[in-house]
């Protein structure tokens, strides 16, 4: 069965997929539904809704709720959905746990309670509160950068006393953290999962002991992510590494040359989906810089097949620029404009 | 006139109130309509509620217009209300803004996005279409421990460019960032309002050029944040300097010894308030913790008149207990009943 | 008497200055006492050789010694001298402070340990040992930034253990931590004493009860510290305000658009010392960057009349460039090359 | 060859050494005689006086070049030796590589300047200065919780114009950081070595194309890192991954349960070598601590037959323990006591 061990536990690449939004800023329904297809015939092995790159905070509550219904609804079934399911608070969160389970939801996953960063007591007494209330099996999600941190001894607390608390998407891209995880947890629940979230070390956290990903560059490239996990449980190492050393090109170029998620956005767009603007407003430079970027995208792509070159090209080398050397090319012609009195700074 | 100098700029101390919860969880309006009387009595310039001491993110977007609705009700002009309006989106926060400007709010507060950590181009990105469609005077809210940080150039940016956006209320207590700010905007916009959010740097803000504080400290023991602020501006140093210290003290007990803002709730509940639970659970140990809070929070305002001393009275040295040392004595006790087989770790 | 209290405190501005180099990067004597006259000359309360503006770490123990050696000849108590003695280890700061007790210097200034991290157990340990073994007073030194941190509870600790351990220089600009500091320490030690780091908040820092500071500001332009000092004293707020204003525009200038402490070396030269080139190498960037920075350095000293403008005159506006907005127009005008086919990217 | 690659590139395990101490705190030459033999006889394939763990800045300039001296003359040639050779500038830190280059040494590694953070451009100005100048081969030291970090298009820079620059060690512990460098270096430089110094990711490390390690606990147990990477190399991963979790718990024990690198030389003095006390002090409590530390290390030991069980035995579950939850039990205590009137707060 897809996204599913032998022993029951999650598995696979699970895509935290983007919501295409219309020109009024709403929900595109019909180019979700068939970027929902697209992906589960590339083979993803489930569906993640309302997770960070699905941008769950920028819409309301409602519109999480529809999200959800029009993905389980188009999938119907053939593969497993995980919906993030973090509302305001303890109580909120279980009415929208008790809706997704009304769906035939696989199971939802609640990112630890964020703006003030709590302490592990307090992540703890929030899951605690959720894993004994929930009618429907929750996956934590860790992500440190966005969110309070869950750690070592609080994943262990709370695998050891909620059953219903089946897995962890870890988002920290820490291999010695998710190791020290999977020690923790494993000898008492040998159902628990552990997912991550770091595209960049998705083939060694297969090789140390992870059961999948959750892998916002699987709803870009959703062929190629796949066949990296299926390379790496197959042993077939070196072939696998090179595929794992070009995602995290594509990776990087995508998280680090745009606020996130805009470079997933744009290289989504790239694949055939009409993706419309993001509600968080871009600045004229911010915009610039993105249209310099679909084209480093398109180039990338365009390597591995799934898109045309632009016109005029690709330059042999389409590692991101360094906007480092670029400035210092920059300062020391706009230096050569001042001495020779073209330009007054 | 409260809360504004005479070349109009806000002024003045500003508390961002708790909410009282009842046993059910939900709003308690009989006590939040009581506590917003004895704020007014006590002196506070203007109430700030949606703050972060106000757990603006932990209420549904209904529940937080509720929340306005009352305190604007209550106060009936008596003085002026900065309201907390930041939602999901751009689109969501304008309409908060189009509701509050209804109700005679004198101005919102929005916090830079969170979740997300942006840099300055979205947050300027953010600000910009908020600030050209607002139809209500936009203070902006950086508070960089919980959100994307709002840094100089941005503040200069959109203060140069928005007219609506009048103020910024500043919770990073970093005393040269608010000089800086000062200095980039001041110049072009004299009736731009410089806020700060750190109780525990309130006279030093003051003195070095601020209007008036957002102080979560006002909603405890408001008689003595006014006072603070009449006897700085009086320029009466020594006595200021004293209560500010003091206020270090009772701010960082109230900080620090308990999750943010429950030290803070405890702390109104003793001066007569029922406050109820808070939304975010507490774990066993954390409840132990707040109880001896308690008993600690009780002996400083009781210092003041502002509390009875508990039953078994207050030692001599109300510092918060050093809990580095505490963990030695416990560490050297447990060492001592182990070798002598007392006790088996 | 200079740099002292009534109460026997330290007090007042201690400069921490820069040593000048010759042309085979040995200490240039000649202009290291030439720069200590002129120093005394223009009324810094100290001197305070081998700091962090100092460069201490760049040089041998031995010349570290030498270095010490030159200037209490050539200050020859006129000042108090406060001399920088950490080395390698326990024992050989202690050697340093023997060596530097028979010079006659006023008191040892020691940073915590650097570059392992340590915890405050360490940090008390180490400054411990030294205390019961020092023949010459100590000042404690913490700079978060740059070595272990020097945490309240051990401050007090310290204090209350070591009388020889009789003050700190804070360089945190952390002015609540100030504020803690001199609550826990001063009630048993009031013959402690405090002292800032952090010109950037040098008057706010005073006013809550610092007894001086330690300012490389002073260092190059001494007239202006030690005028900011006096007004504060004195009163003058309006005054000391604007001083502080204009302090923290010179300070961000020399900090933040060069590499710690260029800023400050080009500074110096310009004040009329031939400093020499710093022991850190400069990148072909970093030359073109400085000599960039230099002009900018040139026109703020012209204001306060301590430089000539330079050929060519000062811009109106004489705030640092922002290289945020510098970039922005930049990127436009690349575009439009590349647009034009002019650029290939 | 040992420590050698086909293509001539660095490879293995290289052991960061500690330095055994007399009782009057000075280098103990005979121990460190016999501990260079069994490390080598133990199978680690290098030796790398001077490193982090070997505490290079607590020994005087001096006693550095003893050290190595001492260990290059006890391999008498058997495994190659990398040494730590940073100075306190440049031009000392050349002294050091002619110094060591006399002394048949492989190569140096030279970590990134410290106390000071430096921007990339100083870091890449410092080692071009080295790269240019230095009679024997360079490695670079990016250890960055502890000196500046050395980026990834620094490492490119320096690889393309140095030749002399021949590997990296990185202790970052940062998996994509490493696969980041490998792509940017290794298509110029087939010879540039990449070893990690994060006993913690050693195999997935190996697995994504490191070279070897320079790795702490190779110190310790050089059996175990020896097979750790044999079976790595191997393929045999499944036997690799339960060594690599074994190597965590250890790894985390000595690391996290005392201030580096404390729990390692307790862990190498219950290896049998007499290795002194270190020459940080200790407070009362960190030696109380650290005696406790002594016997969870002698159980891990015990497990792998390394050492013999402690008198009284060994607990089934030889995790660390976890310090959040003993903290909760003694509050619990703590809190019963009291309410009892036996305890007095």
């Amino acid at each position: 069965m897809p996204g599913r061990n032998a022993d029951g536990r999650l598995r696979g690449i699970f895509t935290p997929n983007l919501v295409p939004l219309d020109e009024r800023g709403e929900i595109n329904e019909g180019e979700l539904r068939r970027y929902t297809d697209w992906l589960i015939e590339r083979g993803v092995h489930g569906l993640y809704p309302n997770g960070s790159t699905g941008e769950f905070t920028r819409f309301t509550a409602e519109e999480r709720r529809r999200i959800v219904e029009i993905i389980a609804d188009q999938a119907a079934g053939r593969v497993p959905i995980l919906a993030g399911a973090a509302e305001a608070n303890v109580r909120e969160t279980l009415r929208a746990c008790e809706h997704y389970a009304g769906l035939g939801i696989r199971a939802v996953a609640i990112v630890a309670p964020f703006y003030y960063k709590l302490g592990p007591e307090s992540v703890y007494a929030y899951f605690r509160e959720i894993g004994r209330n929930t009618p429907i099996d929750v996956t934590l999600y860790n992500i440190p950068m966005f969110a309070s941190p869950i750690d070592v001894p609080t994943v262990r607390r709370l695998a050891d006393e909620c059953e219903r608390i089946v897995a962890i998407k870890d988002s920290s891209g820490d291999l010695p953290h998710m190791i020290r995880m999977i020690q923790a947890v494993r000898p008492n629940r040998p159902d628990f999962a552990f997912l991550t979230g770091w595209d960049a070390a998705l083939m060694p956290m297969l090789l140390i002991g992870c059961d999948g990903g959750t892998n916002a560059s699987s709803g870009v490239v959703p062929e190629l992510t796949r066949k990296l996990y299926d390379l790496t449980l197959a042993g077939e190492l070196d072939a696998a590494r090179r595929l794992q050393y070009d995602l995290v090109t594509l990776f990087d170029t995508m998280l680090y040359q745009a606020e996130f998620p805009e470079g997933f956005r744009a290289a989504v767009q790239l694949r055939g989906f009409d993706m419309g603007r993001g509600r968080q407003p871009l600045s004229p430079k911010q915009q610039v810089d993105l249209s310099l970027l679909r084209r480093v995208l398109q180039c990338l792509l365009a390597e591995h097949g799934f898109a045309d070159e632009p016109v005029g090209g690709c330059p042999a080398d389409t590692l991101p620029v360094d906007r480092e050397e670029l400035a210092t090319i920059v300062a020391t012609v706009l230096d050569a404009l001042q001495r020779r009195g073209l330009l007054q700074l």
